[in-house]
């Protein structure tokens, strides 16, 4: 847990900023964390917030889930839209470029391996892609702890490298039929709840992605998962319906808690895997800020179970960690305002 | 209004990106706009959104309905916040800063003009400050028109100087009561509909701000005002119960239409002079992009009048435009994504 014994300052000092007591809204919360964060194991609480070398990792994987007709796109486009990444193409790369933003590409394990050099691109391919978890495991348990150490890892040598401040996202077609499924399973809701239109499927799509998704999660019901989950009745779940790019993403999350390192946080996929990884070590929570709102309905329920308000509600629904880049500078302009903003004293303003 | 002979051409040109229909919400509609305003006489749709410069003026100026109590601050805060601002050390600053936004601050009529021969202020002083317009007119009509008229002309030769999109903030103590009074005169709302908490005043100040507003509109009730508003009574009502620097935004709303300039509008005050500024001129809003939801109650009453929705709702009641500038990442960003994003067919994705 974090230390808040400098929470009472940094509040204080917001507090003082020439403007109406909370008039900043969701900014001071912000500023107020990455202070709150930043302060850990110091002999005072900073005055300077730092924001070094923002990144994004986009987590790319394929689905067996996908032959099931759940997306509006077949798997190959798992291997076009990276290349496309690679390429500068997509929009996670135009909101980078506009916001000054690193990113790196991680195949976690996608149909076809791209044939490319790019410095951007780092392979942790955990198989070729997952089984179709409507009819089996999608995964080994091995391969979720394989890959839970790959996410983490990652994360580590990001921080080593000069990143302070990091965000996730993903690439996968059927990766929300995933997600859906952990939630359903772990959150133990109706899987109906869960699942929501993706990029953009039809009525009958929809129908039939909650019956597969039903049917994964039913294979966890033996697991009697209870208020408190146990760490291999968590792993099993992301056995049996999980994704390459989700494990790896949970073992991001960890590695940016054990980094003390806040973690700007995409929409409905990348929130549940945020939401496993608050599973396996609650602390995680304190590291995250909630960036988008999405239009997927299982999004919601997430949100709520990790006490989250998103800073932005734009209407994407479009995943590769957009919603975490568009939401870099209201980090920035919190960061600054908490840095070089007057004080009433300093201003000479009359309280 | 603006010829939208381009608009399937454009929209056509963001559905063909490399993400599903309508992913990337309203960003989507953000680019749209501003590449129909941006090929307005052109031969054909741009290719290209160009920014220029983005540039806010904050427009400062004193209100007599201060003495009132309205406020939780003393008209000396108006001068003081100006001194700030010409400092660097305010909220606004520092957002400009983070999102490279010029900033010019205008003296429309403070209690005390500041000395400072900083080449970010501009005086064009209507008076020392309003009338109290619980009692009296505010200014007289003579001012209204000539506010306008600077109004106008500042944006102008803001839009001479190479900026080609604009933001308006605007510090005034008091000033919630004035555009509170304004929409509730020419909306045809009860003052009690219109009036909130501004920065913060408590339950009795907010009964006696709801008060004194009514007294301010009761002597605009002469005007019959119809569905469709006469310029003569429109200049009436912001003579009764405006301000100096609304007066100033209205004229500058116009201005921005005048050189098919978009413009991001803040929060409630600078929203109620857009109002006026359509109400004058209802061609004006095609060339608004509304930025950031406010807490003050009378800004929904706007929103919905313009048919607005706002890009952000991060909590902020500040003013100063701070709303605006913290959207201006957003509208780079979708400007970025409709000139560079690859199509499917420029990244060979299956569509």
């Amino acid at each position: 847990m974090l230390d808040t014994k400098y929470s009472q300052y940094i509040q204080h000092r917001i507090d003082q900023k020439t403007k109406p007591l909370g008039a900043l809204g969701l900014l001071e919360n912000v500023a107020h964390q990455l202070a709150l964060i930043q302060s850990q194991g110091k002999e005072a609480a900073v005055e300077h917030i730092e924001l070094n070398k923002p990144s994004i990792i986009i987590f790319a994987g394929d689905h067996g889930i996908a032959d099931e007709g759940v997306s509006i796109a077949p798997s190959a486009v798992t291997q076009q839209m990276v290349l496309n990444f690679l390429q500068g193409g997509a929009a996670i790369n135009c909101f980078c470029t506009v916001n000054d933003i690193d990113i790196t590409v991680v195949d976690t394990g996608i149909l076809l391996p791209v044939e490319s050099d790019s410095p951007m691109l780092i392979s942790q391919r955990l198989g070729t892609r997952t089984n179709n978890f409507a009819n089996e495991a999608a995964m080994s348990l091995e391969t979720v702890e394989r890959g839970i150490e790959l996410g983490t890892e990652l994360v580590s040598r990001t921080i080593s490298n000069g990143t302070n401040i990091i965000m996730f996202g993903e690439m996968g077609i059927g990766n929300t039929s995933s997600a859906s499924a952990i939630l359903s399973a772990l959150a133990n809701r109706a899987a109906s709840e869960c699942v929501g239109l993706g990029t953009g499927i039809n009525s009958e799509q929809l129908e039939r992605k909650k019956a597969v998704v039903e049917q994964g999660v039913a294979r966890c019901k033996g697991l009697e998962l209870k208020e408190v989950k146990e760490l291999k009745d968590i792993k099993e779940v992301l056995a049996q319906v999980g994704g390459y790019e989700i494990v790896q993403m949970v073992g991001g999350f960890l590695g940016a808690y054990q980094t003390k390192t806040p973690v700007l946080v995409d929409g409905f996929i990348v929130s549940v895997a945020a939401y496993v990884a608050t599973l396996i070590e609650p602390n995680c929570r304190d590291y995250m800020i909630f960036a988008h709102r999405s239009e997927e309905s299982g999004h919601q329920i997430v949100l709520e179970l990790l006490a989250a308000e998103p800073l932005l509600d734009l209407g994407l629904r479009l995943g590769e960690g957009t919603g975490a880049a568009l939401a870099m500078p209201i980090i920035r302009a919190a960061a600054e305002f908490y840095n070089n903003m007057a004080s009433f004293e300093s201003a000479g303003v009359t309280v």
